[in-house]
Order: structure tokens, then C-alpha cells, then sequence
């Protein structure tokens, strides 16, 4: 592949996370929080969750990695966001943003904008209906669902991320991202991953995992979105039921090898 | 059966349910948060969580239905309760209130008598001695639990529903709902729902998505009750321990079809 | 065993907990909190979440037992602890502290000595890193993970223990714990159980639970330590990946007779 992204080099990227071990920052919602605390475990990386101003820099300050998942914000969250983000900044290293709901209400979308404007944010993150939102492209949000979107995904992640100089991730039945130069679809998935809550933010926090041990943003959100959806194919082939289904995605993910990763992962650019 | 509720009629909410999809916005306890979010989704509805003031009007204004549970409230959480409940009484969505350990402290029987007389609820659903506590019927609560009841549940309902004008449901190893007219019991349910922690949560929220799709709050209450009840059956065939049957009871409620809802449930006009 | 704690005794106090239903408030963090809430009905005991202010002291005086977790702390929550913690003093009913990141940040480690200092603490529990960094003894906290430990834990948690004159203990491939006379090691458990988010977390709810009906509390935490590695090591029977073997564990500790534990118990007197 011209860009150098392929099964191959994802595959290095997790054999990193899994011998570095990265300590991922959350501020996140409380919806799905639990589930994205396993889900760094399950992928090598090592999660923490802390929100009190009272130390949330000094927790950033031993991150590799910073997630802000505005799942369920109030301002008192989005001050301890950008107190987080700021140090994340400072030190260099990446932060991930996770805009659910954005496009919802204009408190999400507000939040979002201002996020983006006083934090240097490696990877935006969402569904269609978020990130068309936020390009203004016509997408629709109904609570944290996408409810649709008009126009091409890879033209929509390539035009924000040019715009906001930034990766920009957009999920779907087929993922599309994009730094603003190289544009990448990932096919990797299985309609299952849709059935229960929290599989956008579980994979915010795998995006946080691999943007910890790489420098090339692209590639580790790429990785993170390859991994997530191959061990969800797998998962599937475990059980056919969203319950059971989600459980055997927990340990799928624990059990990824960079091999099998390598082998399944369907990444190409556009 | 006179009311003209029986498994058909039920069975005919929950298709519209899941043609539906309606938006069921929580207030909810941080405890059970994550069940609450997939239960709706397994129904076949769509949850949003949403807590912040700059923005829980306007969620409610997207809703189909409000649900608000007490399980671990505080002031701020009350006050958003109170403006997201305004907003969906203007717009006239439904709202469920689970008054969560109601009975234990005096903080959270005051605030449910403080929601039930600022705003309108639709249901008001809780354990037997949540419930038979706000009736003044001899109810005992030890933290969340229900602890005994004095009396029958078909007239404490009854009663409370007549005196509230709303639909009462209180559940137990009988559920007994009214709307002060007719009242119904529902036999459906397995002991195993009570062995781990949320059955009562999952269960309004289930309410929630039901009422959003029926303007007979009796009725839509019942398909709730049946439902879960049903699919509880289920799963303890699939499985006979708490944690195992849990997994099972989401999955269950993800493939129960109208059909087998019309045919299992056990709802009866008192 | 010279400390007339042996399995037998354990398995008394599993008995009793079953028995008595003991109340078990908690004040804990919103990563594991539905754990905390299950792995407390599995052993027997019945759990409430409760954190405002205007209500936290009632809820406590309807407990057995108070258990506080500072997974997720901030200021508010840290006032409410106190509040729940001086009415527990007041009761005369134990008090679990769980220093999650103690060692981490200055604002856990600070605000740890600060509720060792102005309450009663019954039982410390806490990993190697945390509990070794509170002795000074050169542990080493990275998030909520223990990173180190230098010297004994024998040694550590027996002088800690001394100082602090309450029962402090220590997780680990072998736990130890001591209340300053008597020094415990409980060699049960399973390496499964640090592959997921939370066991710390549910362990401490056990101890909550333990210490709720025995007024020994050394014996008391020595149980909930070999209850939970008990169930673990049969778990592990069932299920070789973490997720699988997490729900396995919630089932084995539901299902753990009074008579299994006596018999797989491994106490021993340093």
C-alpha cells in the first residue's frame, strides 16, 4: 500500500500497546465507563479514570494517552477536560476526542467546538451522524445515535481533518479516516458491534491505546478501528446474540494477536 | 378480558416498539446506568442519558419518553430532573418515575413526593415496599430493597393510582399495576431476576420505551411487565444462575418477538 | 493455626453473612460501581450506593457496614464520605477504606490520610503499590495499578497496621494482612482476576460485607480475601478467558457454600 499502512505494520503497533503497556487518561461518561476500562485491558494498555480538577493534570502527567468522551458532560467535566488536555498538550502526548451526541444538542456541539479550539486534538472520533455533523455535511444525531448522512464518508473525514489539521475517524459499516492527506477505509466489523451500548466509546478507548505507542496518528487510529472490528468478526463466529456476542468481544480482543491481526485486517487507501 | 388488555394487544405494542425505535431519555443512578442503556436498546428503543442543565431540555425535546430514577440523586441531579420533566410534560412525552429506595431516607421520600407534585408523571413504578411506603400502606425499605409489605398489592396500588392519577405499578413476585379504574396483575417473572443487582431499574426503563409508543399508560406499563417477565422465563431455561441468567435475560429480551410475548404473557384484570 | 482462624471459622462467618443480610452503603467510584453492587449480593449481603450529603448519614445508620472507594474521588464526594464515615463512628459499625491510586497522585494520597485521620477505619485494603506507598515502604502506583513493591509484605502491612492501629491488607499473588498482632497470608485466587477491570474493588466490597457481621475484623477480611480467591480458583475451572471467567466468578461466588470454603481456604499465620 502506498501509504505503508497495512496489516502488517497495525500488527507491529499492537505487539507495542500489548509490551508498553500504556497508561490511558479517561474523562469519559458513565454510561459506558466500565466497558471502556476492560477494553484497554483487554487490548494491553493499561486504563485510569479521574476527573476532580484536584488532580486531574497530575493523573495526565503520567498518561500516555488522554480520552475525552463526552458522553454524558456537564461543565464541571468539560473545566476538568481542558485542565487534563492542557497538560496532555504540554507533555505532547496524544489526546483522543470521542464527540457523542454532537449534533444532538447544541450544549454537545458547543462542547465539541470549544474542545477542538482550545486543545490540540490528535484524533476526532464518531459515528456518521457526528462527525457529518461537525463537518456541517448534513449528518443527523438522535440522542448519541447516528440517524444518518448525506454525502461520502471518505470525502467528509478528509475535508474535517484537512480543516481542523487533525485525524478524523468516522465509523460505519465501513470506517473512513483521514489525516487530511491520506484518506483510509477500514472494512473490518460485524453488524453485532451496533447491538449493544458503548461499542463507539469502547473503541475511543482502543484509539487512546494506539495513539499511545505511535507516532503516526493515522496508522494507530487505523489499527484501533482494524483490531476492534477483527475481533468482532471473530466474536461473531462465538455467538450470534448481542449479550453473548459482547462478552466473547471482551475476550476476542484479549486473545488478538498481532499475527491474526495482520492476516484479517482490511485497511486500504482511498 | 374486559379491559381489552390482554397478550395480543401487548404483543402489539412491542411490534411498535421496535418499528419505532423511540428516543427514551434517562435521569438514572450511576449503578445501573449501563443495564438500563442496553435493556432499552435490546427492546428495541433507543437511550440517551443526559444530566447537565445547559442541555436536558433540550434532549427531552428529542425524547419519545422520560425516565427518572432516584437510585443515587443529589440537588443537582433533582434540579435537571425537574427541567427535563417540565420540558417533556410541555411537549407531552411521558414520564416514569422509579422512586429508588423511597421509604429508606427522607431525602429521597421527599424528593419523589417533590417530582410527583411538580410534575406529571405518566407511571410511577417501584418494589412493594417503595410503593406500599408512599401510600402510607406500611411499607419497609432497607437501602434500595423492599423489605415487607403490609396489605394487598391489587388495592395499594388501587388506591394510590386513584389518589395520584397515574398509572402505579409495583412490582414483586406478582406485579400489581392501576390506573385507579382497572387493575391488573402480572404473573409473568422468575426468582432469578431478583438475584442480581438492577432487575428494578432495567425494568422502568423498559417502561419507558413502552409508554412512548401508547397512549394507554395501563396497557403500555403491562407490555412492560409481561415482557420482562417473559423474557425471564426464558433465560432461566437457557441458564439456572444469577449472573449466567443475566447475560441470558438480555438476550432474551433482544429475540422476543410479539408472538411469543402474546402467547407467554400471564395478565389478568383483577 | 495458634490465631484460632482457620477455615472453619471463615466458613462461620460466610454462614453469617448469608444469615444476616448485612446492609453494606457504599461510596465508591463509577468505573466498577454495578460490580461493587453484585459481587455484594453474591456473598449474601445487600448493597446501597448513597453519596448526597442529604442523605448519606441516614443511609449509614440503616448500615452494617460503610465501605469507602476513592477510585473516582472528588471534593463533594470526599465531604459525603466523611459524613457517612463520622455517622458510622457514631454507630459503632466498621469502615472499609479502599485507596485506589493512593501513591498516584498527592490529591488520593492525601485525601487517604485524611480519612484515616478524621475516621475510625477498620479495615485498609488496598494493592501492593498503594498500601506500600502509604507505609513509605517504597511502593509504586502507576493510575490505579500497583507497579512495585519493595520489601515484605508481611512486614509492611504489620507495621502499618501498628501505626495506623486498624487492620490493613495487602492483595497480591499471596495476600497478607495484619491487624498489628496477628499477620495472615490467604495463598488463594487466580491470576484471571487482575485481567479485568475492578476485582480490587469488588474485593473490598466483600470485606464490607465480612466485617458487617464479625467483630473480629482481621478474621473478617481474611475470609472475604479467601471467599474471593476461592471463587476465583473454581471460576478459572470453568473459564480460561478473563471475560468469561469474570461472569463464572460472580456465579461462583453466589453459589459458595460455607462447607467449600472451609475446605479450599488457605490461611495461614506469618
Amino acid at each position: 500500500m502506498a501509504s505503508g499502512i497495512d496489516g502488517e505494520s497495525l500488527a507491529a503497533l499492537l505487539a507495542q500497546v500489548r509490551a508498553r503497556r500504556p497508561l490511558v487518561h479517561h474523562l469519559t461518561n458513565y454510561v459506558t465507563v466500565n466497558d471502556c476500562a476492560n477494553v484497554t485491558l483487554c487490548i494491553g494498555a493499561s486504563p485510569v479514570m479521574a476527573h476532580a480538577l484536584e488532580e486531574v493534570a497530575d493523573m495526565a502527567s503520567m498518561a500516555e494517552a488522554l480520552v475525552l468522551n463526552i458522553g454524558t458532560l456537564d461543565p464541571g467535566q468539560v473545566k476538568a477536560m481542558l485542565a487534563a488536555g492542557k497538560r496532555a498538550n504540554e507533555r505532547g502526548i496524544p489526546v483522543v476526542l470521542d464527540p457523542v451526541g454532537a449534533g444532538a444538542t447544541a450544549y454537545r456541539t458547543r462542547t465539541t467546538f470549544q474542545l477542538l479550539r482550545q486543545l490540540r486534538i490528535a484524533v476526532l472520533k464518531g459515528n456518521g451522524g457526528e462527525i457529518a455533523s461537525l463537518a456541517g455535511a448534513g449528518g443527523r444525531v438522535r440522542g448519541v445515535d447516528s440517524a444518518g448522512l448525506d454525502g461520502q464518508p471518505a470525502l467528509i473525514v478528509e475535508e474535517l481533518a484537512r480543516k481542523l489539521r487533525l485525524v478524523v475517524a468516522m465509523t460505519g459499516a465501513r470506517d473512513a479516516l483521514s489525516d487530511g492527506k491520506r484518506t483510509l477505509l477500514v472494512s473490518n466489523g460485524h453488524p453485532l458491534m451496533g447491538r449493544f451500548s458503548g461499542s463507539g466509546c469502547m473503541l475511543s478507548s482502543l484509539v487512546g491505546a494506539f495513539v499511545a505507542v505511535a507516532p503516526d496518528h493515522l496508522e494507530a487510529t487505523a489499527a484501533a478501528l482494524a483490531a476492534f472490528g477483527v475481533a468482532g468478526e471473530k466474536a461473531a463466529e462465538r455467538c450470534s446474540e448481542p449479550y453473548g456476542f459482547k462478552l466473547a468481544l471482551f475476550d476476542e480482543l484479549s486473545r488478538l494477536t498481532p499475527e491474526a491481526l495482520a492476516k484479517a485486517a482490511r485497511v486500504r487507501l482511498v
